[in-house]
């Protein structure tokens, strides 16, 4: 089959990649859609130390699986492939379990590819109202439901988000449902005109005001601009969310946190049943976020223009 | 001035009502369009003791204060007046205020009338994109929002709204916003209808499956049978939310509270500024709650047309 790997030797695209064999308990899915993430792209430059099968964004249609009532189901997967019986398993923390593996990323071949591997415990059958289009968003948006899983965001709180990345794009969506008071502060004009015509406030980042001060901030750049930035516009006693991997170690004043008894919380993967929720209620809007969609026999080309700063969602089709 | 009273004799309508005067720090406010809450009609029955104006729910055009930014704006008001010294008002708890007056509720005539008064720092401007007809809702959709702000709803959680009256339907309408599995048990087909539409799965109270169990419950329905189902539905260490009044004293089996470990959490008046931000985003349906609009010259028979049974807002025009 087509694949798109990430080699000791750089990115390759193999005509002839092996078809994967299916494991007891998992699925093989024909992959519909992928979507290429900045993860993707940092492996390229080493992050994870990850060789194989990149990518981690997908719907698919099941063609394998012991259990049959999931053949033919259109669905998508959360990436984290857990053991279940650890302890960190068993108090809920799946996604952290020591002994797992991650799809495209840590482990486990990924789904820019015509077939992918994931444990049928991993599946969310997508509804009819959600396009395979919406549903290549849902890992993106479950990340971005992270924040309001692990933080409560309260609606009269003021909420401002860093970054008008794909991640920034999706977390601003889901804080604008809590009814809370939005600013997203970003670098591209045109992606924060798609965030003011939801009602969301944006400013660019050279416009913020020096006295503007926030309950919770959230950064999506991963960038230490970005940081700084958010911890100079987050209250005393305030949250900062971190959506976004750093690269490489970043200097923080652990002291300036101490005094102003501010709160530091990272955030991962998220949930996909209240991604898929989202988008069946059309609360979400992602279209918008495509940048363009290309053959998977295209794959590098499709990485390389993933590449570009400030490219918004690519995606891939098999 | 016409105004709807409650008086020992009963409600009744006046004619001729003295126009207040404006106390210090207060707008003298001509309504435009109020509301009948449920709570006016428990007014009417003894709640409170209240004797006076009635309504608390309305939109209206400052015409005089002493601040002449606000003459000519078009308002909407919390409704609980506070003396913004004490140690309550300082902890940021001003609807807890021990010496606070409530419009229409207790020691303030309310808005059922041409003319209404409320502290300036009680008004929000109501945003162009908002109609007088969802303004009005401005109210009772805060007190929805008293959900969110009280309880951290997480995306992932299995929610349960338990009544299809007025406030049950703008509670579930929050609710949908932040990804949860959400079902709404009524007694009305054609009122959860218009839910169903929304995304909303729902249940007649008769249909409940005994092994259905959520981990939050909030209780809109204020009577007995309401809360022992909702007692029924809640998961051990669950919460059950309460927002609606009860009537009299209720048998409450405190020792299962404590052996399923089960959170009560009551739940009054909610913020005025999230409730406009997502009537201005669109986030909220409220105008197919409108279930008819009075002259306030017939008063008294809208607030008859109030009191039936399954009757959805009532809408009166000065």
């Amino acid at each position: 089959m087509y694949a798109l790997l990430y080699t000791p030797d750089g990115p390759q695209l193999d005509a002839d990649y092996p078809l994967p064999d299916v494991p007891p308990g998992e699925a093989l899915i024909r992959v519909s859609l992928a979507g290429i993430c900045n993860t993707d792209i940092e492996i390229t430059r080493g992050y994870m130390g990850f060789h194989g099968v990149l990518g981690h964004e997908f719907v698919g249609i099941v063609e394998q699986a012991a259990e049959p009532s999931w053949i033919g189901q259109r669905v998508v997967g959360e990436i984290n492939c857990f053991c279940g019986e650890c302890a960190t398993c068993l108090r809920g923390d799946v996604s952290h379990c020591p002994h797992r593996t991650t799809l495209g990323i840590a482990g486990r071949d990924g789904a820019l590819a015509e077939y992918t591997l994931l444990p049928l415990r991993n599946l969310h059958a997508v509804p009819p109202a959600v396009s395979d289009e919406q549903a290549v968003f849902v890992e993106p948006l479950a990340a971005a439901l992270e924040v309001t899983e692990r933080v409560h965001m309260r609606p009269t709180e003021q909420v401002v988000v860093i970054g008008d990345g794909k991640l920034g794009l999706l977390v601003a969506q889901v804080l604008r449902l809590t009814g809370c008071a939005l600013h997203v502060v970003g670098r591209h004009p045109e992606k924060l005109a798609h965030l003011e015509r939801q009602g969301i406030d944006t400013l660019l980042e050279a416009d913020v005001p020096p006295e503007m001060q926030a309950d919770v901030v959230v950064d999506c750049t991963g960038n230490a601009g970005g940081f700084a930035l958010a911890r100079r516009l987050v209250r005393p006693r305030g949250r900062l969310v971190l959506k976004s991997t750093f690269h490489g170690q970043n200097q923080v004043n652990l002291t300036a946190l101490v005094v102003d008894e501010v709160a530091l919380l990272g955030s991962r993967c998220g949930p996909f049943a209240p991604a898929l929720r989202l988008l069946a209620r059309g609360l979400v809007d992602v279209e918008p976020l495509i940048d363009r969609t290309w053959n998977l026999k295209e794959g590098l080309a499709a990485l390389e223009w993933a590449s570009r700063k400030g490219a918004l969602k690519v995606l891939v089709r098999p």
